[in-house]
């Protein structure tokens, strides 16, 4: 589903690099995908999120949803995908020719916030922040 | 994506049969393909639909669509779902246990009453009709 750019900033990206606190990855993309099962009428959902590096051009990040009806299955995709985005603890690099800089997401800063305010998200916030784990 | 109900009327259905004119059915995937290409910025799309007998829970319909950002792979997709029910000559019978059906399709119906005003659809319409191949 999403894809890799070489057009995040004027300086050409090679490759991007992520790196996850896997058990608790699981357990959030397991939490996002009970939460999207509890507002839909869903058959399957999968959730595929590589790690490592992506080449630039390759997909980083699959997901797959089934339902009766589509527009269950299409509100629940674009859920899973934005929740991964604000809440997974998966890190993102992007590698240049000419040097390397670990990326924040602004989605992931905005819960981070929202989460200062007392604010909960709707899959009730697995993830207080975002792991970096050393390799 | 699109999986098999089993309550669509008080009758029990036990499966349901896809029939189409492939070659047309073809022509028209490929033509909401390409016009996806030109509305939105995507990667690849791959569409699948099951015909013959497809038993109740089973998927019928599979599209997949990539892109770089995800609202282009998530709008495409729910263009490409709308226009294949609105417009591809493939022809659904509901088989009960004491009987079985031909179902109209409502949107189909409803692009031929456009069709009829001369209301162009975006995919510019490859098929005016659905074709029932008697095999």
């Amino acid at each position: 589903m999403a894809d890799l750019s070489s057009s995040s900033t004027t300086t050409t990206v090679v490759e991007l690099q992520y790196e996850a606190y896997v058990p608790m990855a699981v357990k959030c993309i397991k939490s996002i995908c009970l939460s999207a099962r509890s507002t839909w009428k869903l058959d399957s959902i999968a959730v595929v999120h590589r790690l490592g590096p992506v080449p630039v051009g390759e997909t980083s990040v699959f997901i797959a949803v089934s339902s009766v009806h589509r527009v269950d299955a299409l509100d629940a995709c674009k859920y899973v995908i934005d929740e991964i985005k604000a809440s997974v603890p998966i890190w993102k690099k992007e590698v240049y020719s000419n040097g390397e800089v670990w990326k924040e997401n602004s989605e992931f800063m905005e819960r981070k916030m929202e989460f200062g305010k007392g604010v909960q998200s709707k899959s009730g916030g697995c993830c207080g922040g975002k792991v970096r784990v050393m390799v």
